[in-house]
Formats: structure tokens, sequence, C-alpha cells
């Protein structure tokens, strides 16, 4: 008797990226009955866009080498995933997606049983004066990465508009490349989401290493022939051969949202904890969809690879059948500018108070080793709680190499719902090499009242 | 009216180290009212001890630099810490202790109404053939890394007997100031308390450092005329100018017991929450009492830097008038050895059987980075954990620079009674600089069945 092929279920992932491919990879390898076919528009899958800026700085030599596993790799494993390839239809009553094979022109019907959603993000653009000169770019795919590095080649001049994660990771890149580089915020300060003493520590950070910051302007357009030369700001004009956008990005949910897929309160999609969408038999993850914060217990938009690697994770299992949920998130992100490290984790004052907790908060500076050990740096921390209760509610920390990854420290506790008080508890590892004998946490915890 | 002096009571603390400094500066910032009096029979008080390898490496250029605050600061604070002073016995119906003032060579009686005993630990010496001829030395005190500092001048040739924390951080010491350096250690591996696993990831940083390890040997003995010259081991004799003995230390208890103080299970002092003995009145603190291990329910002596301090802050709050309590301990620990980084945390398989538990174990390899981020290292975990509830009971890792901090993480599990799951479904912050979009306790906790 011949193997039962009419009994296998077939599941299409539209997107081939972290969620994607990682939805693809283990819902086969947990049921291997389960024909999988990814569909990714761009030339690479299963890509880690988060190195891009280190691409840009020269540190990894061939943008391949971002990719974690090839399609002749996902292939070997059973899993079929097609480079150049865009879902452009969802018929969703009859189970089928209409592909459009980039290179070949043709386009073709794929019939699903599943389906998976993981169109990603894309960069906010915004329409100013100029702003079709070629020398402007966003960054978010390879490609981008790639036309970037070729044009940085002949740039002198290089302005970043914005001075977020993304912002700041590319201008430290451009610094490294010996560019000429200046950022520009609409915000009072750079990296807006932190703390403004946080932010202070990161600015000295960039003055240090020469990068021009520019805050409370705004950019109004771009001046150039074809090329662009210039940036026009509210302040002045600044002289430009490259200019990067990175005014933040917006989930890619109009495929989506054409056949039926319910949006959540952030604009991404609507999912389950199970990373199911409002339609059956069609889950989404990534950067297209929603989690869920522990904290506020409501939906936020949270758009990270490591986060996209869990959702696609879970909706594999699911797929596949076994039982998954995702845990949500706390909202943990870290960045290096420089020597300086920046990380957090839950909600500031503003989002606190928007889920409806008493605030208070605390500020510390503290050292990254004993007072005695050679080449220390200043570790700062500040802890958000609930006043009445004492519940921790979210930290920030800037301090200098690995020493941030401490903020994992309160992300655990904000998982489980844990106090200042129990962060005081805490028997953390020390030795002077890595923390003041009072762990700079310890201390915060220590000053919260 | 003048102040009612009578009504002031009197805090007598025995050992000016970690804990006593702590109790007595915690006890008279709180409460002002009491006076606080501290001895301390070596030259120095509330000094970090765990410097004493980096001062030994020549890090650290003067020894007085691992003092945290000299009884100048402390008397600005109305703290009184007398140095060379030791208290010989204590009159506990009388409320009183004798002291010797070791410099003056006069003794005086110092009543108290309150008493911290905070007598810390000192070196195990085995009595062996040749064990007192000079140039054997052991590491507790500032003294004692002087006289080792000052004999390393005339060395060539060290060998440090034990390979645990202290025994790696000092031979790395030792090769840092080029000296030649041999390690015995009895058991069959270096840093025996880790997972064997662990304990070659160490190894081999000795063996590419160029650090001699001699395990599974004994010292049978030492040769010389006035100066050692050789360790006798039972492998073979290794030519020595300096020997270190780093074979672990015990508490100094003596006193505390001469004058009814009760020990725990441990041979440290028993204390409650509060670090109260069982006279009332009396106090223990630091590396000379218990704490309870969080995991185990089991009282634990855990001697460490960070334990000792938040000993003494415990109770020079609850003699202030304050409530206070001690949140236990879970047993966090990390040291480095030249470029790696070993943490641990919880119970390793054998301490929880003893405890009860049924224990399983996952061990995996990953990485302290985004694969395609430069100067990538391996990460290890090992995760320890209930099999029947999935309970957490205990982790290791090792890496390189400060990336063992994440043992944090499980610390904080540990302290919450956590899962295995609830690690799984930890939000930690990613960035490709600090680790792969798979935290690699993410990864240990996905293999964990």
């Amino acid at each position: 008797m011949g193997k039962l092929y009419s009994m296998s279920k077939r599941l299409v992932v539209i997107g081939g990226v972290a969620a994607g491919m990682s939805a693809a990879a283990k819902a086969k390898r947990s049921n291997p009955e389960i024909e999988v076919i990814a569909f990714e528009k761009s030339h690479y899958v299963s890509y880690g866009a988060c190195g891009l800026p280190y691409y840009l700085a020269g540190w990894i030599p061939d943008v391949e080498k971002l990719v974690a596993r090839t399609p002749e790799k996902f292939a070997k494993q059973g899993v079929k995933a097609l480079v150049r390839h865009e879902v452009v239809e969802v018929d969703y009553p009859g189970r089928r997606v209409r592909v459009a094979d980039l290179e070949m022109g043709r386009e073709f019907w794929q019939p699903f049983d599943y389906l998976v959603v993981s169109t990603g993000a894309k960069p906010l653009r915004p329409q100013l004066p100029g702003s079709g000169l070629q020398g402007i770019f966003t960054l978010r795919k390879p490609e981008d990465g790639v036309a970037i590095r070729d044009a940085l080649r002949r740039a002198k001049k290089v302005v970043v508009i914005g001075a977020g994660y993304v912002g700041l990771e590319v201008a430290e890149a451009f610094r490294v490349q010996g560019k000429q580089v200046a950022i520009v915020e609409a915000k009072d300060r750079v990296l807006p989401v932190a703390d403004p003493r946080i932010s202070e520590v990161v600015q000295k950070e960039l003055d240090e290493h020469g990068v021009q910051v520019l805050t409370n302007t705004t950019v109004e357009g771009f001046r150039g022939l074809d090329r662009v030369e210039a940036v026009q700001t509210s302040a002045f004009e600044l002289p430009a051969d490259l200019v990067l956008l990175s005014l933040g990005i917006k989930p890619n949910t109009d495929l989506a949202a054409s056949f039926g897929v319910a949006l959540g309160p952030t604009g991404a999609i609507a999912v389950d904890s199970s990373l199911r969408t409002n339609l059956p038999g069609v889950w989404a993850a990534g950067d297209v969809a929603e989690s869920v914060n522990v904290v506020s217990k409501q939906p936020q938009w949270l758009p990270l690879g490591d986060v996209a690697n869990k959702h696609g994770r879970i909706a594999g299992s699911v797929i596949a059948g076994l039982s998954a949920e995702f845990g949500g998130v706390v909202g943990s992100a870290i960045t290096k500018v420089f020597g300086v490290t920046v990380a957090m984790t839950g909600l500031d004052e503003t989002a606190a108070k928007l889920a409806g907790f008493e605030a208070k908060s605390v500020f510390i500076k503290s050292a990254d080793r004993a007072h005695y050990y050679p080449d220390p740096h200043p570790f700062y921390v500040k802890l958000v709680y609930e006043g009445s209760s004492g519940r921790l509610l979210g930290a920030q920390v800037a301090g200098h190499g690995n020493d941030a990854l401490r903020i994992d420290v309160v992300a655990t506790l904000l998982h489980q719902g844990a106090t200042v008080e129990d962060l005081r508890a805490l028997d953390l590892a020390y030795a002077p090499p890595f923390s003041p004998v009072w762990d700079p946490l310890l201390v915060a915890a220590n000053q919260a009242k």
C-alpha cells in the first residue's frame, strides 16, 4: 500500500523571513506529513534583518552571511522555500493564493489548507519635496543594505533621519565607515523612547564619536538634481551625499486585510495566543502581528526578530497539531551605540498610566564592577513600579558592553508579576569584574520606596 | 533639657568587614540614637576580600584601594570602627565583650546592648610535612595579599593548591604577573563544583594560557629548608618558590560557640530570617552565618561578599527597629578565568536529589551573539529541573566577558519557584551583538522535555 498522499495537508507561508520560516520549519519538523511551501518576494529567506546595520558598518563582509538557512537547506528539511515569489492575492473561500514569480514574470494559483501570513513590516517614507531623489534610502531588506553599502563608497556626508534604535545603529555604522554623520530627530532628544537621562548618556557617546545631532528638528525636504545633495530641515540645510530614513515601520497588512483578516487596535493583525487570526486556518506571525503585553494586558505591536521567531515557532507547532501558546511580551529591547548599551523592558511611566497604573519611578547611577576593579563604567538603572503595591512595571538600563543584559532580570520579574520587594530579595551572581557588591538592580530596588 | 544619653542603646560589632560594617552603618543610619562600635582585628575595615586575586594580578595598584570606607569615613557617619582590636571574650550574661588592642597591647571591657557576630571565615590549612615553611600562603585578608605580592617579586614558579573559584582566580593572577603556574587539584577536574563539560571549557582556557593543571593529584607535603622549594604530590614533585593554598574556608565560629551561640547543620551560625541567633540581642551576619536556600529550603553556608552585605544590612535594619527579612539565597556565583566566565545558581543534580527532587537536566552549546556578528564565542547552558513538574532547580553557564550575567535570569526564576515553561515564555532582550535570536537560555528551555 502506497503512502496516503491525499491525507496530507498543505501549509502555505506568505513571507519567508524570521516568523515565516520558523513556522515553516517547525511545522514540518513536528509533523513531516504536512507539505510546506513558503513564498518570499525578496531574494533571500530566513535572514537576520537586525544585522543590517552591522553589515553597513563593514563588520559583516557579505550580506548573504545574514541568511540563517538557504532555500537549499530548507529543501533538505522538506520545506519548499521560493524566493522572488510574491503572493499577490488570497482567495480565502477557495483556499488558494495567487503567486507572482517575479523572475519568470508568470503567475499561478497555489492551494492551501493552512496559511501563515508573515508579511512583515515596511519603513515609513514621508512624501516630502525631493523625497524621490537618488541617494535616499530606507533599510529593511538585504537588498537595501547592498544598495546603501554600494552608494556609501561614493558618499562622504551622510544624514540619518530619526534617532531611534535603527537610526542610532546606522549612524554608528556610517561613522565606523569613516563618513561625516549627522542625525536629525524631531523630538527633543535621541532615543526618545528612553528616559531623558538615558538619552543623555547616548547623546554623550554620540558626541564623543563625532556624530552631529540635531534634535527638535524636522525635515522639510531634500534638495538635489538627480541625486540628493542636501537635507532641508527646520533648523538649516544639511549637505548630504546619502540619506537614510529611519522614521519607523508599519505592518504590511494590506494583503491580509484584503481577504478579511481582522486587525487589532495597534494596526497589526489581531491574533490569539496560538497566533490564530479571526479566519479559521489562517495564522499571522512576526512583524505583521500583534502580541499581548503581559504587564498592561493590552495588545502591543513589537516588531522584533526574537518575537518573530517565537511567533513562528508557536504557529508552526499549532499547525502541526501540537499545543503551544505564546507567553506574550513585556517589550524587552536592547541596543548598542558605540560603547554604550541601552536596554529596556515593560512600561515607562506614560504607558503605565495609560494602562491604569499609578506609576512611580527611581533612577540610580551605579557602576558595572567593584569600585576597585580596573576600567569601570557607569551603569544606570531606572525602575518603574506601582506605588501602592510595589509591583514592577518596567525598567531601563544603560551601561557598557554586555552589562545591559541584566535588563532580563527585570523582564523575568515582569513576566512573574513580581514586586520591587521581590527584586530586592534576589541572590544575583556577584564577583568584582561583573558588578559592585550591590548589583545596580538591587541598589535601585533598595532606593524604591 | 539635655539629650537623654541614658536612653541610647549600644551596638557592638565583632569583625568589621562586609557584613559587620554594613550592619554598623545601616543601624546608625536608620536609628542615629544607637551608639555603634565595631572591632576589627586586621588593619582594615570594610574591605573587598573578593578583590584580592585582582590585587595579586597587579590590576589594583594599592591594597588600600580594596577598602570601601575607612574608619575616618565611618566616624563621620557616627560609627566608631577600631582596627587592630580583637574581641577575645564575650561575657553574654554581663552584656560586655573583652577587647584586646593589638597595637597597644592592652585589654578593656566594652558593654553592649546589641551584638553582631561577623567574625567571617578562615582558610583551611592542612597540617602536612613542611606546611610551616616560608613561602606557603593562604589568601583571605589584605595583609595576606601584601605578603604574597611581596614574595611574588622573588618567585618564578608558583603552585596553587585547589582549583576552586579562588584557586583559578589566583592562578590567572600569577600568570598575568608572568609566573610559571601549576594548579594541583585532588578531584578529577578543575572547578569541581561545575558540570564536567563546563570544567572542560575552563580547562581549555587554562591550557591556552599556559597554566599547568594536575588533577586527581593530592599534596603530600612540602620540601625546602626555610623557604618552600617543592610541592610533593601523589604524582610527582613540583618545584615551587611560592605556594598558595586555596583549599576552601570554614566559618570562624569559635568565639560565638564559646558563649552559647548555636551553630546550624552546615557548621556556621544558625540564624532566623532577621539574622538573629538563638541568644536574644545577638545577631550573626556574613561568612560566619548560614542562609536558607530558597530552592532546597535547607540551610546553606554561602560565604560570599554580596550575601555578607545583605546579611549586614538586614541585621542593622532590625537592630535599628525596622522590620526586614532576608529573602534567602539560591546559591548564585560567578567567576572569570582569563576570557572565560562561569556562573551557576541553584542546585546541581546531586544537591537536587539530596533535597528530594527527581532531577533532570539539559546541556546545550549556543553562542553569545547572532551567527553573523563578528567575534562570536560559544555559550553553554545547563538547566537542572524537576522531571515531573518542570520546576527549575538550578543552572550553570559558561561564556565570555559579561555574558554569563544571564545566569541571573535563572536565579530570578528560582526565587519565584518557576518552571522550564516559564523560562521558555520569557521575552528577553535581543539584539545581534548580545545573543542569537534565540537566547541561549531559551534554546536550553526549548530542549528541556
